[in-house]
């Protein structure tokens, strides 16, 4: 992910005011149809809940386990992975590092 | 989180005299309505039971694991997180510091 | 907790004759309508059975974890926490320190 | 617990020929309607089996967990706490020590 | 257990060419009519399947922790403890050191 | 595994850009008719979905564990094992290494 | 298990081109009337499928945690134990060591 791209993340990316706690991580969903650069597109039968979004804020992780996601990575997560929140109207996932699967 | 911030929290706050053992976290709710500084809004269908606090007291936490969060942290936490308690006539929560999902 | 406090506490604590093992801890149960020092109200939902009590024994602990409460602190704990023992025609409750939420 | 009272114990108990293995104890069950020194009595929901006894076995502990309870002591167990077992026609309950709440 | 009673034990005894595993422990059932030495009775509920055995073979334990029954050792096991399994036509039981009560 | 095998690999192998979490691999599925080098056909019961792939990411692994399988390797795994994805429109599984059973 | 034995067993067994991974073992099942050696007959209830077998491919191992059993071996393992793969068309049980029970 080249500094190019996360300036690019960072004009779209709401900067947020939340400091998440352990190995937490805010994540704004990408809306289903959106394609990633890598090309990933979400199957069908997962269409009406976006599985891939954009890293807004990072925990300082658990005790001995840094973190390796970092605010602007784009990230694939589980389909029913964390619990929604609101900020300034935007709608965000907190969830567990261990929810996502991989940087995208 | 400001010294400002914690002073106009420490206003509002009532002075709870209670040790909560561990990693238990006493929090006082905020109503459902009212929105954060950082603009955070409850999401309609979590309304009925607010998720966001002011924690309010702080135990000494679990061997070997510092606390994280301090008394004036404005906290969200999960929907069914904590036991509600009653302090000189006023509602709050107590819960483990892992309920707490973030310091906004 | 004061020296007076706890003289006050052991005026009406009957002496116990029994050694919690581990983390155990023997509660006397406050009737559900006393006020605590701190005010504390149990809820009405929780009005049948007192969540509030007074320690008067207090095992070793467990390996490289000693315990937090002593003999005459007031405690919450959970509703349905420990388990009941008569002594001397008295109920108490023995449970787990980890049953404890808070010193009040 | 005296030595007396030990002896005491010693005049009524079977030596048993068993040796527990890690950190199992042999107790021998009192009759429910028997008092403790210390004044215990089973409460009436509980009647039907007894939950006190005198330990008459024990292991050798688990890996660096030595045991609490020796032969003699008169412990208060979980109601549903132990294997029944007989020896010399007389009944026995083997238990954990984890499932002994106290020493009477 | 003495030396002439395991001389006694194993004259009884097959010699079993097996090698458990781990922590695992082959234990010939006694017949549940059949008293032992120390006079134990297996209690009317569980006439129908012995719960007392000599120890036939022994796993090498595992990591760190090194097993305490030997062969000739006659053991009280749980009812439903172990798997059936037959050498030269007789029944013999496989289980876990962990799923033995005691030596008899 | 030789060069030249992954070689003949590489030259199927859609390149993708992703990077998985901890202990997490990403598989291409091979179709269920396809044999191996090794001659493994999938038993009938399983034919509906491939048992075998070819790994296409590989993690970092987890804290002190590093990771056995690399990109190239045909691996055996689990029925029900992974989560589906699509990249550039083609479908593959992200998994754990532990829901790999073997290299084949 | 002398060399000649496995020698003997080298001769009927297949040469199987797969890697296990971790702690997971290739057995390749004995039919079930088949006794062994040491003469182990599998008890009637479980006559239709087999409980013993040939090792024919071991894994590494987990960390900190050696195999015990080598290609060779004939095993005892549980009558669900692993799962079922096909091997240049003759079938085979994929299982964890800790699925063994003993070697005979």
């Amino acid at each position: 992910m080249s500094a190019a791209v996360e300036t690019k993340n960072s004009k779209n990316m709401t900067q947020v005011n939340i400091k998440p706690l352990a190995d937490r991580v805010v994540v704004e969903p990408l809306p289903a149809e959106e394609k990633t650069k890598a090309g990933i597109i979400i199957p069908d039968t997962a269409k009406e809940k976006p599985q891939e979004g954009v890293v807004v804020a990072v925990g300082p992780g658990k005790k001995d386990e840094p973190m390796t996601v970092k605010v602007g990575d784009r990230v694939l997560y589980g389909k029913y992975a964390g619990t929604e929140i609101q900020i300034d109207g935007k709608e965000y996932l907190i969830m567990r590092e261990s929810d996502i699967y991989a940087i995208v």
